[in-house]
């Protein structure tokens, strides 16, 4: 197994292979420098010019190029005057694994290189620190907050993306040519993951792609995203959801800090910080009258019953100043503003939550509708009898009561990080005129 | 937190909610005994009918069916004569959370129900135990797989399944209505793990769907299916590659025998066995002619270089008997039967593999071509020059030597229980003629 950067500290005085990518040459009079990188952090490699012995090495490098790869048989020797970590590579053996061509710019100074390029090149703009760095982070989130779920028992799912109907909303969805006959793209797992529910599988998850088929050129859009989808089953009520999430969430965030938080500090300047519980909680009405009073805003007519935006965006600013919290919980949506499986109470109240981080909506999540006859109501309530009656069957022959949500883990890592675009933040992004490469 | 029933014993003497579906009722004269069931295990609740208290919850009882759910607010008493763990649940209070209708037919008794009728109704066909079981033990050998990599310094990628260019095998893929213009359903991450590797992440692997617009209705084929794929930067060689799938899948099957071992044992007889390394390893041409020896099999014309489904069965045989081993690795390949991206020695010998499992493969593992000027020959050998114009791009800018596998979650699952079948093995199959539920 490769020895990274980060690790040649313990192999001071021993001989060593290392690998990475040619960072950069300086070649001086006497000496040459090679500063070679690999995704922990940089070393320098030393090649004396007056040593006899050293040739052949030098040939060869002389007839290399930056970023090609190398591969060397170097003993690790400190040295306080090497500002790299303090210690220097002396090879015995060089060979160049593979040699690069020019590139067509440079990844270390993105500034003046448009998104578009970035993204054609996508492979080239990774090796930039700050970028691989997104990739690590979003890994190390995924990981806890999945082994969180693991260890309370949920089991992973793997739900088809090819489906029959096209559900939950007609519009949006991409079709599929499938054999004689058209299929769709899932646009979420939901009725998937419900459907373990009724199969007896009390808590699962899923973690993976949902398509929407959004002709939308906007940075937080994209046609194709990661989902982090779970659902559980003999729930109270939908306070059980959000005491999940706040969990989830913390789990996932301590990783973070844990693992990455100085580099996130340094690289984005974005402090991570691991919210403690419970979230503060406010009603969808107190939340109105606190804008309009705090920030003078109103929530226009057509949005009444649920957010907007801007809305999002003071609710941060709220929950900052007044709880001194980055995160939000908002209940008491109506309920015509939510999907019909979202459950109301008696009294028609909705037993759904949004949650609201750094400003913006990262969650929908609530109990479920369990009961056929109450879910068939809603359903026909919203218009939709026939397009869901599919769905519909999963809860005919008993269901226990059930919640859950999703988060969008590209948007998350965006947040995480302080991005500003899904185009610098997914592996490879997706959007109306971006399919490659 | 719902108390599970492989939990209650932690529990005797106490007062505490039970909750899960009602398996039977058996209405005795002067009790009525109610089994309850979870993804655990079955339990027993009594209910007294001398005792006036109990009349309200007799009515209850008596109006409800099997597979309904229940919420129960019970004590849990020791007795030795209750066969179901030698205890039962005493009721102060029961509710009926969801009504089940009569059910299409009994998933407890599955032997004379068509299999499209148990697809057609999944989420009834999982509450069979055994079926529940196919479920637990496949997220299990994920998360034991996927916490190896983590802790191996593996990245976890979501490589995009929309994809500009029809890639690898242009036949067989599916394609997508993309606004005004096509797109594909990937085949396959290889492409994009490669990518992620000549952008300087390491060591990255990808669980997530993979998509095969194959026309063949067999039980080993599906359209959609889960691929577990890795790729790893800096290998010597691709014994590196087989070295490490020794230890994933090391990793994998303890986890399973450990939590599910004597389960698996008693509902499908099959033993889980974890193997030692290293697996056997045999050249093609050295198995061809001990499996010519022993079983006087040869090899078709049309198949020589190369296995087919007759040769794995026997290989499997051979690895029992010469070795006792489930597993064995098959060197050698002809360089024309495999991908163009698997590297070839200065000889043309092809530097990848196939791991037989129970007589099935389960990988094609091989260190890949990663020199830019190597791989645009492969290609053109193959005359794939401008398919493949797009994957080529990502080794012109220098890219570490490397190599990989993928294997089919589904197909892995299916072989360590001893199904016949995807459409047994998969949450939801997906065939060309089945795109539901």
């Amino acid at each position: 197994m490769k020895i990274n950067v980060n690790e040649l500290k313990k192999h001071i005085g021993e001989k060593i292979v290392f690998s990475g990518f040619i960072d950069a040459i300086r070649d001086k009079k006497w000496v040459m420098f090679v500063i070679l990188r690999d995704n922990t952090g940089k070393v320098q490699l030393t090649i004396e010019k007056s040593d006899e012995n050293n040739k052949d090495l030098l040939e060869i490098m002389a007839n290399t190029t930056v970023e090609s790869t190398i591969r060397a048989e170097v003993e690790v020797m400190e040295n306080d005057a090497v500002k790299l970590g303090g210690l220097e590579l002396i090879p015995s053996k060089i060979e160049i694994t593979s040699k690069a061509e020019p590139l067509p710019f440079d990844f270390n100074n993105l500034d003046g290189v448009n998104i578009d390029t970035r993204m054609d090149y996508k492979w080239l703009d990774m090796r930039n620190f700050r970028n691989t760095l997104i990739r690590q982070v979003e890994s190390c989130m995924t990981e806890a907050m999945r082994n969180y779920l693991y260890k309370n028992n949920f089991i992973e799912i793997h739900s088809p993306k090819l489906i029959g109907t096209a559900s939950e909303s007609g519009s949006d969805v991409f079709e599929v040519k499938y054999f004689d006959r058209l299929a769709y793209l899932a646009q979420s797992p939901q009725f998937y993951k419900q459907m373990a529910l009724a199969g007896g599988l009390d808590r699962v998850f899923e973690v993976g792609p949902v398509f929407r088929a959004e002709n939308s050129n906007t940075n937080r859009h994209a046609t194709e995203f990661t989902g982090f989808d779970l659902e559980f089953a003999y729930i109270d009520s939908y306070e059980d959801v959000m005491g999940l999430e706040e969990d989830l969430l913390i789990a996932g965030l301590s990783a973070v800090k844990k693992k990455y938080g100085d580099q996130i500090l340094e690289v984005f300047g974005k402090e991570v910080i691991v919210p403690t519980k419970p979230f503060p909680k406010i009603k969808l009405k107190d939340l109105y009258a606190k804008l309009h009073e705090k920030y003078g805003f109103d929530i226009p007519k057509e949005d009444v019953g649920d957010m907007n935006a801007e809305a999002e965006k003071l609710t941060y600013q709220l929950a900052m100043e007044e709880y001194n919290s980055e995160f939000m919980f908002v209940i008491d949506y109506a309920a015509t503003k939510r999907p019909f499986y979202h459950m109301r109470d008696e009294n028609g109240k909705l037993q759904g939550y949004d949650l609201i981080w750094r400003g913006v909506e990262i969650t929908s999540g609530a109990q479920r509708e369990h009961r056929y006859q109450e879910l068939l109501k809603n359903a026909k309530e919203k218009g939709l009898g026939e397009d869901v009656k599919f769905y519909l069957q999963f809860f005919k022959y008993g269901c226990p009561p059930h919640g859950g949500f999703g988060i969008g883990l590209d948007r998350l890592t965006m947040l995480l990080l302080g991005l500003s675009s899904l185009k610098e933040t997914q592996f490879l992004f997706r959007g109306p005129n971006r399919l490659n490469p």
